[in-house]
């Protein structure tokens, strides 16, 4: 354990990453079980990814809307592998208002179905189209073995539901939002995922195709970070989404949905992360630059605070994210380690000597001990730090992409794909059916992740075959443990 | 009906709320009885009343956290006076799953118990304290006759929840978050809200104490737009909040919460609303201008949209939300009545022969006619357009402060109290209890609104009698008709 009751991540993956989540105060468990509680510290890190996801949504044309919590029973029957998939998920209200209900109201796993029905009223003609909307809202998924922000019976997430008069216009959208939660997730979140199709075994329940982006994280595991469906006319038909196009004939939808959620909070934890705690990206961490200041004597304190507060402002001012850690009663170097366990990304240590000097001392997250320590004179503080904060941001990237590259392979085999397996991604043909996926499933606790789209310029190529059963290829795909 | 199909206000009002809330987009009704769709010009309005509320909640040093959807039902009936005043309003999860559940789940209608709750376990000493956190969410209270965004099964709010080593800091932060509540409504809402003390009858179900923000309506009813409660150490006691003080003794906290809801929106549409629809406040309109342009021919078109476009750059790059109209096969009259009703508070008009001149026009939606056009040289634009927005942002402030100076009165009598509150609210000496208030609400229809602090410097005032009842004044009492 570390000194802030950490458990280096090189010792117990697991178990490190439910101490840095709780210890770092990003979430706790809640009462209920199954359901969490996100800490403050925790919320505006998913804050600052909402405010990047959201932006570039609003940049191209979507317009948050606010369905209700309630779904009644019978929509989510409607569309049959929809209910096939969600049903053994849903928490039922029964009651309400002290009174037995005449039908069951379903609390939203999704909202495709009530927000279905409400496209059918809302759009009439080809005018109405497209229809681009999205949603921030919390969801509950029965779950009751909860892995705090993996897997939790609520979370929060934001959907996105647009509805078409062209094929083409949904699939393009489609793909829009996959290219956005990748440059998001890339940029901003320092995680470089891979673009890709899921299998038909892996897609939403009621889609026609389902493309994902898909992390690694530092145990090599896969974490599916976003997903972005084509939904084709499925849900157009069972909730009757028309339109009269320019011809006044009558003609069915095409519709999408995506979303990312809390999930993602937990993907820059394990994909940054390191055996002290988190390290987070600096376009998204809540404090980017954190304050120690550092004294012996009050006459001390006095000139220490009165530079620090200086030097705060400074920052604020620049739009920098800054935080004084003026707790009583703890120690610089007690400090030290917690913010380097909080994952900040960058540390001012300001004490008498450095305020007679004129300047400050800055120390790097992502390169520990002297190397990433520097005295920087106070008349470039913010250009210094403007200027360390992108190469964190830089670094981070890079070292996740090395590691991620360093971590994928081809299996020619099926044998070679066991071996790759157990501690890696592994590429191979890939028949794309139920069976194969369960069977190495079942062998190796690998699954399938996606058809990657820069592998597969060209799908069902002839001649090629799965690498574990021989039949026709759909297509290379990447196989590994997951989350 | 206006060509909107908007009721006029002053011919019926609570169809002109509902026409207007459903023909401006603001909101819709829901396939589950009781809830409402949000849409998103609605949900824009909301998103700004937001960002006012939680910039002034950070300057005071809150942080935002996330707490459950679900409450164990055990934790409502934990306070009496709690259960006793949520039960009837209730929605109950009784199957998760697929399974029925040992302990119904209750949807939060509010989050006193889950909180004090986790507050115990968070709180071990006075350096915890004080506490001071807000959530955003969505909560759920049984209702079958719902009025879009004034009273719905499910709505947004903010709950803020917080814990004090001593009464008095509780006490104050009580009073800080009245006084954010009311400068908000004021300053960005254009509310001229009345801060006050709720009556016993009318406080939160477990508050020792809850202040409120009344607002006016245009129908001069109030409207509840935000309370205050100091706790004392109800939820302290039973969730058992504890912290060990200086002297190392266990102490029990004091707790405060505090909320405003979609119900604000509700307040906007009816503080300022005339006749033709919307008229929204600038800080807080979604569009702040809305662009119509205008032509007859192709050429024309061409020459009009690349000035449009060009001032609709400036405009963003200054920071205006402003929205081109470019549908087509509308004429621009229709547009005209189309955004008067919208409430944009900037109407600019842009046609071949003000490209021409270098000038547009500007309308303004709160001065009707020809007094609030004026022609505006494009090198002026900018400064005109935040002079104007500025402008009319104070005067529906001035209007609403002169309309509910001119509706409160004195009441020297009970039979003047009934006189004034047909149409009016009615300033009494008020003994503050439950009879007196049951017998008025029965024979007039008003309600007990607040103790306004700034008529009550003084309570219990010696020889003050109730202005109904005779007997002993609490102090002076707004009473009115409300939603």
């Amino acid at each position: 354990m570390t000194s802030q009751g950490v458990t280096p991540r090189s010792k117990d993956y697991a178990r490190w990453y439910t101490d840095v989540v709780r210890k770092a105060d990003l979430a706790d468990y809640a009462p209920v079980r199954g359901c969490m509680i996100i800490k403050p510290y925790g919320l505006e890190l998913w804050e600052n990814i909402k405010a990047g996801l959201d932006q570039r949504f609003k940049a191209t044309g979507h317009r948050n809307a606010y369905f209700p919590l309630f779904i009644p029973m019978s929509f989510i029957e409607k569309e049959a592998e929809h209910v096939k998939g969600f049903a053994p998920e849903l928490a039922v209200v029964t009651h309400g208002g002290g009174k037995e209900l005449e039908e069951p109201l379903v609390v939203r796993p999704t909202s495709e179905t009530v927000i279905g029905h409400t496209f059918a009223e809302w759009i009439q003609s080809y005018r109405d189209l497209p229809l681009l909307l999205n949603q921030w809202a919390n969801m509950v998924r029965w779950e009751l073995r909860p892995r705090l922000f993996l897997r939790t019976m609520e979370f929060l997430w934001q959907e996105g539901h647009t509805a078409h008069a062209a094929k083409e216009e949904a699939e393009e959208e489609t793909m829009r939002i996959l290219d956005i939660y990748a440059d998001f997730a890339i940029t901003d979140a320092a995680i470089p995922v891979i673009k890709g199709l899921k299998s038909v075994q892996e897609k939403f329940a009621g889609a026609e195709a389902s493309y994902t982006i898909e992390a690694m994280m530092g145990n090599k595991w896969a974490l599916q970070s976003g997903t972005s469906h084509f939904l084709g006319q499925n849900f157009a038909k069972v909730f009757d989404i028309k339109y009269l196009d320019e011809n006044n004939e009558q003609k069915l939808c095409w519709t999408t949905s995506w979303g990312v959620s809390t999930r993602m909070v937990g993907g820059v934890v394990m994909a940054h992360g390191d055996d002290k705690g988190l390290r987070l990206p600096p376009k998204l961490a809540p404090i980017q630059v954190v304050i120690v200041p550092i004294w012996k004597e009050d006459a001390e304190k006095a000139l220490v605070m009165e530079t620090v507060n200086e030097l705060h402002a400074m920052l604020v001012a620049a739009g920098v994210r800054v935080h004084i850690d003026n707790r009583v009663g703890i120690t610089p170097g007690f400090k030290f380690n917690d913010w380097e366990m909080r994952g900040a990304p960058l540390r001012m240590e300001v004490g008498p000597k450095d305020v007679e000097a004129g300047a400050v001392i800055l120390a790097r997250r992502d390169s520990p001990g002297k190397e990433g320590k520097e005295s920087v004179p106070r008349d470039s503080l913010i250009a210094t730090v403007t200027r360390l904060l992108g190469q964190i941001q830089g670094n981070l990237l890079e070292q996740a992409t090395q590691f991620r590259d360093a971590n994928l392979h081809e299996a020619g085999s099926y044998n070679e794909l066991k071996e790759i397996t157990k501690d890696g991604w592994a590429l191979i043909w890939h028949c794309g059916t139920a069976e194969c996926e369960e069977r190495i499933k079942e062998e190796t606790k690998a699954t399938s992740r996606c058809f990657p789209l820069d592998q597969n310029e060209e799908w069902h190529p002839k001649e090629k075959t799965c690498t574990v059963c021989g039949k026709p290829a759909q297509g290379r795909a990447y196989f590994s443990r997951a989350y």
